[in-house]
C-alpha cells in the first residue's frame, strides 16, 4: 500500500526537543505555494507527533505570517502550560529569508486535552440535503494541484460559471472526502476546515485576488468519533459575515454522514479590491 | 473628568520594549478571578501601545491557560513578523509561581493591518428587533463586578429564571454598552466580545461550571467607525454550536445600532458534567 498523498505531504522529519524539518508537497500546491489547509495540517502534524502531548487537539488557531516558500521549512511546537487535563502549546513555522536567517511565515496556538463523557448535543443540526450520490461532482480548476486531492460533490454554492459581479449569497454546501479515500484524523480534519473556495469570489460573482491571514479550528470530536467515521463522506458548510476594507471573514462546519458535527471553524481572509 | 472602570481596568506600566506590568481590577471580577473579557482587552491594551504597531487590529485569539490570580501581571507584546500592510503578533500573560518564576497564564496571537476602501457589504443583516428603550434591563447578579459595568437590555435568551434542565436553544440577543458609557474603542469591544454568560447554561436550563479555553476576535471595523458609533448600543448576538466530551463552542456578532456588523466572535468553553 502506498503512503497516500496527504501523509506523504505531512510528513515530519525529528530535528530535537519539539522541531521537526518537512518540505512543500506539490501535490497540495495552489496557485501560488501549498494549499493553506495543508500546511494547517502539517502545523497539527508537528502537534501530534510531539512526545510530551497530553490529551487531543480542542482548537487550533493557525496565522499565515508570509507566503510559504516551495522547499523545506522547520516546523516548532512548545507545551507552555500543562494543566490537570488541558494542555496549551505555541507553535511556528520558519524558512530561511534572503540571509539565511530563520524568518516566522507562520504562528499557531493550540489547545489539547483529555475529554471525558458529559452531556452532549449538537445545536446546529446537519441541513436537509440530496446524498453525494444524488448530487454532481463539483466543478473545480483541474489546472491547481491541491483540488484533485478532495472528492468534492456541490449541493449550492459551487464556483460561479458567470463571473458577472451580480453575486448575492457566499453559502456553500457540498460533499467532501479526501481522494484518495483516506481514514478521518484530526490533520486530514485540520486540511478539510480550509477546504472552501474564498467566499468572495461566490458572494460577488467576481474572483479578486485573497490571502487567508488567521484561521481558527474547534474539534468537537475525538480520535474515536474520527474512526467511526472512516473514509465517509464529510457535509461541508461554509459561509461569510462580513466584507469590508479589504478583509473577510468564513464561518463553516463539518458534519460526517450521520450528522455529527466534527469541526466548526472560522477564518479571515484578505482581499484586494 | 474621573478615568472609567475600563481605562483603569487595561492601565499598563511600560517596563521595557514591549512588556507592561498591569494589575488585575476589581470593578470587572467575575465569580473567581477577573471577566475574561477584561483580561482579553488588557492583551489588546498592550498591542494598541506598541511602539512599533502597524495598522489597527484585524484579529485576536487569546487562550485562557490558567487562571488569572487577582493581583500583578506581565503582558509582553513581540511583532514577529511586519509586511508591507500587515503585522502579525504573538502575545503572552504571565504571572508568578509558587518559586517566582515567570508561569504563562495566557498566550495570544494578533494580526494588524492598514486597512483600505474596498468594495465592503455585510452579508449577515442584523435581525429585527425592538428598540433597546423597548425591551427591559437584563436580569443578571448583582453580586458578579463586571456584571455591572454593563447596560444590558435583554431581547431573547436571557438569564433563565428557572433551572430546570429544559433549556431547547442558546440564541441570546441583547442590547448592551459599557456603563457609564464610554466611546467604543478596540479594548471595550474586545471585552464585549466575551460579553455573554456561558451558552450551555441556556441551552441546558442549567448552570454547570464553565471557562472560556480560547477565544478569537475578528473586527470589521476600524477607529473612525468605532469614533461613529461613539457611546451608542450594540446588538449583541452568540449561540452555541456544538457540545460535546466537556467542550462547547459560541459564535457572536456584535453590530451597532446603524447596522453595521463590527464584530464577529468564537470562542470554545470548558464545561465540567
Amino acid at each position: 500500500m502506498t503512503t497516500h498523498f496527504l501523509d506523504q505531504a505531512v510528513a515530519l522529519q525529528v530535528l530535537d526537543n519539539g522541531r521537526y524539518s518537512g518540505t512543500t508537497s506539490p501535490d497540495y500546491a495552489n496557485m501560488v505555494g501549498p494549499f493553506g489547509g495543508i500546511t494547517a495540517a502539517t502545523v497539527m502534524q508537528a502537534l501530534m507527533r510531539h512526545p510530551d502531548r497530553l490529551g487531543e487537539p480542542i482548537s487550533l488557531t493557525v496565522n499565515y505570517a508570509a507566503a510559504l516558500a516551495d522547499g523545506g521549512f522547520t516546523v516548532a511546537a512548545r507545551p507552555v502550560r500543562t494543566n490537570r487535563s488541558t494542555q496549551h502549546w505555541t507553535l511556528e513555522i520558519t524558512q530561511p529569508d534572503a540571509n539565511g536567517d530563520a524568518s516566522t511565515v507562520l504562528t499557531a496556538t493550540a489547545v489539547t486535552a483529555v475529554r471525558r463523557e458529559t452531556w452532549s448535543v449538537d445545536e446546529v443540526p446537519m441541513p436537509a440535503v440530496p446524498l453525494p450520490s444524488d448530487v454532481p461532482r463539483a466543478k473545480m480548476p483541474r489546472s491547481v494541484a491541491w483540488v484533485q486531492r478532495y472528492a468534492m460533490h456541490s449541493i449550492t454554492g459551487g464556483l460561479p460559471t458567470v463571473w458577472d459581479g451580480q453575486g448575492d449569497t457566499s453559502l456553500l454546501r457540498m460533499w467532501v472526502r479526501d481522494e484518495p479515500e483516506r481514514p478521518l484524523d484530526f490533520c486530514s480534519l485540520t486540511a478539510l476546515a480550509d477546504v472552501f473556495y474564498p467566499r468572495i469570489w461566490l458572494r460577488r460573482a467576481k474572483p479578486v485576488p485573497t490571502g487567508t491571514v488567521s484561521m481558527t479550528v474547534y474539534f468537537h470530536a475525538g480520535s474515536a468519533e474520527h474512526a467511526a467515521t472512516g473514509t465517509g463522506w464529510l457535509l461541508a458548510q461554509a459561509q461569510g459575515q462580513a466584507y469590508r476594507n479589504g478583509f473577510f471573514d468564513q464561518t463553516a462546519q463539518l458534519w460526517n454522514e450521520a450528522g455529527a458535527l466534527l469541526v466548526t471553524t472560522h477564518q479571515i481572509v484578505y482581499y484586494k479590491e
